[in-house]
């Protein structure tokens, strides 16, 4: 069926890719910046296509917050992936050319060590687990594709921390990256990111099974993690998208007005957020949501570095920008400016202006994973895919 | 002193006006709109100014959601009102000429009864206080007019929460409103804002202390207070403010990157939320605060009335509408679309369009209490104060 797929006509929903299931390397022990220290660091991640034999074929994509390895469906796991357009036969990423790495983040809990991995005694880390910053991640990837041999990324792509990571890269190993994707995702967390990250790993940290986040063994704390969700949420959706699907509808078969004391029922959009709540509460790890999220908080791609203007002037890769237009998190007017700055950095020196490519979506922050697809063109061109 | 004032140089800082304390009259059993019944409901307020002999001179305002009945200072309490430059000799609601009636809401805890109020066998309402409506506060506060002797008034005055019920009164008692003024308040919840709202009333019940709203006589519940007062102070500034004032400066004397394990500082922004946490969470009750979050969430003044429409053409007040250019919780389109249905409405018979009056401000909500006088001139002209 593959080779009726041509780059020309990529397709969303392909056949899966026969490519790998999730995979394990260890990195050795692993010192983190602000002084923490693990024995040993696996990293875990899912490949797609072949690395050719000069190595110069991989790229690299970087997943968000609460996202995983699993970028696009394979034959060993044929769940759609969280970008599933993006790679394979015949998609931008096409992987009868490339070779596709998608690691989970150092503190993640989809493989990576993180705070529920074992320590050498066999007890998760628990509250011990080192605090951990996005430059930490980075260098844990580096460390991974040493492992596999890779020197040189053809292009670091990635959306939200995704694309903090793949900045990170690109202002940290300029020798190992030729193209970098940012996709909404600005130079660094801002004030408003922090606050709304703040009383997120507030609410975690009050649930009284929260145990200090020694928790495993017992009940997780996952009403505070749906409550963290719950803020994120709203946080990565428009106000238009949540008025014109809820608006101030009731749950059906609930009468917010039906009883004298506690209120009778929830509004739709409660029931909604509670549903988002308990999916991720089922699905991740309460500690490793507070790792991720202070790691976020501590994106700031000039820190110790002169500032943002000397940092992104050492970026060498071709780079793409991308923002949603409906973005109010990750504001397109914060791409915006690092689309500017990455123009006056090394890439102008080949004539490169870097644009802002804009995704038009009216559902928020989430149409960087949803509606990708509209800037396959420009990203394809940037990144000589 | 006063006598050098007038109202065509309206002063913010004047003298504390000599009125009166914060008094509280019972308005007997009340039974609310789902069902729920107190055997007394006594309403807290403060007021300005002398009630003239025909009664013709009363002004009524309703303050937001964690407001109290101290709008401006006074002999008794001469601290600073929310308000301020509102109220008082020589400004706007010039108190040589109005009476300015300032009540407690319903479920309040600065002096009307509310979950924190004793039973009659002497507990604290506690869990058991009923689910109050918008509608029912304005029920509540017509029965202390009732009381009072105040059989119409010449405005009745709102923002935020305040605005809510300031339209609710002009919809619910035609003849006992001449003119409304709804301030960065559009004519519904939306589901964003009931999703905000939601977020912040499971933090409060997930704290351990809450014990199901009957903590009185253990500790209080702040720790879930504060992390709702940290949602809603983000969602009452805007995104440009927070970055202005804070970006991703540490706190003095605090280094997010100087510890191994725990993070080891705050940045500045958490460091000023973690503040505004604490100061609510020292003079408000957490019931009260869930009780009236769950009432503006009920807010919607079309409802069982044939929609807003329907429900708007019925008020015949003089009608002032204003939102903050910046607020991006109570956005100026929904005050707008607020606008737009009060000027079709009975006011419009009269030859009154409604416009929408912004208020230039970048902080976002809060504009409403920190640059109202921006629309002073149009409020007296509109309102004929």
């Amino acid at each position: 069926m593959t080779d009726t797929l041509t780059r020309s006509t990529p397709v969303k929903d392909g056949p899966p890719v026969p490519e790998s299931a999730l995979r394990t390397h260890s990195i050795g022990p692993f010192e983190f910046e602000t002084g923490g220290r693990l024995p040993n660091v696996e990293i875990a991640y899912e490949t797609w296509g072949t690395l050719n034999a000069d190595r110069s074929n991989a790229v690299l994509i970087l997943h968000a917050l609460t996202g995983s390895t699993h970028v696009a469906a394979t034959a060993a796991d044929p769940e759609p992936g969280w970008w599933e357009g993006l790679v394979g036969p015949g998609r931008p990423l096409d992987t009868e050319k490339w070779f596709v790495l998608a690691p989970n983040m150092l503190g993640g809990c989809y493989g990576t060590t993180g705070p529920s991995s074992l320590d050498p005694d066999g007890s998760p880390w628990g509250s011990r687990f080192p605090f951990t910053t996005i430059r930490d991640s980075v260098r844990a990837e580096a460390l991974l594709a040493d492992v596999l041999g890779i020197e040189r990324f053809h292009a670091v792509v990635g959306g939200s921390m995704g694309g903090a990571r793949a900045l990170e890269w690109a202002a940290t190993f300029p020798d190992r990256v030729a193209g970098v994707a940012v996709i909404a995702c600005g130079a660094h967390s801002t004030a408003e990111q922090i606050a709304f990250a703040q009383s997120q790993t507030a609410a975690i940290r009050l649930d009284p099974h929260f145990a200090g986040g020694d928790y495993y063994g017992g009940p997780a704390p996952e009403g505070g993690l749906g409550i963290a969700r719950r803020i994120a949420h709203i946080t990565y959706r428009s106000e238009a998208e949540l008025q014109g699907r809820f608006g101030r509808s009731p749950q059906p078969g609930e009468d917010p007005f039906g009883a004298p004391v506690a209120r009778g029922g929830r509004y739709q959009v409660e029931s909604y957020l509670d549903h988002q709540a308990g999916k991720l509460a089922r699905r991740f790890d309460a500690n490793s949501y507070l790792v991720l999220t202070e790691a976020l908080m501590s994106h700031d791609v000039g820190r110790g570095r002169g500032g943002e203007g000397a940092a992104l002037a050492g970026v060498t890769a071709r780079a793409f920008v991308a923002a949603v237009d409906s973005d109010r998190l990750y504001w397109p007017e914060q791409s915006q400016e690092l689309a500017r700055q990455l123009t006056g950095s090394a890439s102008r020196a080949e004539g490169r202006d870097v644009p802002l490519h804009l995704i038009n979506s009216p559902i928020g922050h989430d149409g960087f994973l949803t509606d990708l697809e509209q800037v396959y063109p420009e990203l394809v061109q940037t990144l000589e895919l």
